[in-house]
């Protein structure tokens, strides 16, 4: 029995979501780079290379160094580093594994070619791009190509290619601004070896990035209730539950669980409620203060005594590997196996 | 310079506030039993001690041990304990320090009783009264009194009074409440030593809990930007800040910096935006993903450029200190230390 709030995976559901996004993307010709910021875990992330990706995809350097640490040797860092601190991990880095970062501005740029100017090898660089979804990367076609001749130019560096994350639902808008820039880095005399598009949301338009290389996707290996909520995935994908215990019965239509915003985290992404409840899909997780979830029943006949021990689905489930310092991993035996979530809290 | 994105601590403005709150009740004629959730540090909990504090509250066993092994030797723990793991951890904590525990129901109340029946000293066991916040808590004052008494005749407890989380903007409905169940404790011959009320957002309010004998108050040694909307406290008050820096600048007016949901939380407590921009508190963090924040600047005339190290005030701070493995915290001098947090990810 469990000590609860724990978070539990089922293995063969991982395996299962492993083996289907590798599939989707054989089939449109497009490699794998999974992103480990769902499991955070070397294990997982050497299943995702036996099962024919060509390496991952990291958002923190202290995550690469996790990874190397725990035996992967090609990754990509999606992120602009900024500042000597970072710069003297991510040198270190290069010398262990082959790495490439992203990068939208000159500022970051020169940062970088400041640092492995001197070093052995030069560093990979990316673009990244805003395609749409209105977080980082450059704005244009236009100026990805600029940002590109001028990482080039600078000593240490290698332009690599383009990296986004497209918005949802806008594939063949995305396709197009990546065209647009592959010819642009074309007629200036770039090569482009890598086009590199994201998301498990867009997993089901990986045919219409014809222009993209390989795809990042991070949360497909374990789904959650906001990509059952898109159409994503079913119930029965989710491969991780947070198990809680019934703590209290207030009142006939409230119950209280031992999982509050430590455990589910405050993420809604759009969706009412802060989970799914596997044992009553229409009861409603109302509200979490920090060490408690509130549910309400409302109609639904389910009626949990105190001490029942109850799975929710998260909303979000890469926020909340990273509130869990271990997570049990669960065999196709039933047997249980409990693993530190190694690059949990991983800041910088 | 530290490397971002840190929680950097202002010692002076913590001591503030700890000297705030303890004359606020002293005034109020009650004893103060700081909740430390929010700073997860023995550091700080003994500086609330040495400030005049009875004790602490602590909400998990986990966060308990860490202050018993830290040298904090009173302590009541607000939370309904199930289980034998739990249970033995429980009952190995009660024989190093005075514990209390709070229940709301016969099952929790039972199974304290079947665990501490054998033990040298009985289990005080306070009853948790749902107000009005729709938590936790027996749901009237006839309740209170009929849980009360059942407490008192198991084995190995002994009923040590009342403990609520009063509602904001209640107080005099909620000091009723508790005078009820007084009066009905009184009628069955139950001696009634504490009442213990709680709450940041509750502090101007202390005067009016006449039937309170001690308060638990958590969020107000650091204060945040929930606090700051409800009037509770000034910018200047706010002891919390993440450091964090401008990663991109894609448009002129959006900036990105390196502090998302893992290190700001998506909790919103009501506002609007992520946090507040403390060098321009008229910019707007519009939206999270896991590792950057989405600075829209608006009207404001500040133009951030890519390197530069902003702090932010997060909306909730408590759960911001669960996110970061350590703390910086800054003394008069400006002195620096680094400190591990060391009741942080406590989920069981």
């Amino acid at each position: 029995m469990l000590d609860t709030p724990c978070l539990v995976i089922d293995l063969p559901v991982v395996d299962e979501n492993i083996a289907r996004f590798q599939n989707l993307a054989d089939t449109a010709g497009l490699k794998t780079r999974p992103h480990i910021k769902t499991h955070k875990l070397p294990f997982f992330a050497k299943r995702q290379i036996e099962a024919g990706a060509i390496g991952i995809t990291c958002q923190k350097i202290g995550e690469a160094e996790v990874m190397v640490e725990g035996g992967l040797r090609d990754i990509l860092l999606t992120y602009n580093v900024i500042g000597d601190a970072k710069l003297d991990r991510l040198a270190a880095l290069a010398r262990k594994c082959t790495l490439s970062v992203t990068c939208d501005n000159l500022t970051v740029a020169k940062g970088l070619s400041a640092r492995f100017a001197d070093e052995e090898n030069e560093l990979t660089v990316l673009v990244e791009c805003d395609t749409g979804a209105g977080r980082c990367g450059v704005q244009s076609p236009t100026d990805a190509a600029e940002l590109a001749s001028r990482i080039n130019e600078l000593p240490g560096l290698r332009f690599g290619g383009l990296m986004t994350y497209p918005p949802m639902d806008h594939a063949e808008n995305v396709d197009k601004w990546l065209s647009d820039a592959k010819q642009r880095l074309e007629d200036a005399g770039l090569p482009c070896p890598v086009v590199s598009t994201g998301g498990t949301p867009n997993l089901d338009a990986l045919p219409a990035f014809n222009h993209a290389t390989e795809h990042r996707a991070g949360t497909y290996i374990y789904n959650d209730r906001s990509l059952i909520a898109r159409g994503a995935c079913g119930v029965e994908n989710c491969a991780a539950v947070v198990k809680t215990t019934v703590v209290s019965r207030p009142t006939k239509t409230r119950a209280i669980i031992d999982a509050g915003s430590k455990a589910l985290s405050s993420d809604l992404l759009g969706l009412e409620g802060f989970g799914m409840v596997r044992e009553a899909p229409d009861a409603s997780i109302v509200g979490l203060s920090e060490e408690h979830g509130i549910i309400e029943l409302g109609d639904s006949d389910w009626d949990p005594a105190v001490g029942d021990v109850i799975s929710i689905i998260p909303n979000h489930i890469c926020v909340v590997t990273n509130l869990f310092p271990t997570v049990w991993i669960k065999d196709q035996n039933g047997e249980m196996m409990e693993m530190p979530v190694a690059a949990r809290g991983m800041l910088r």
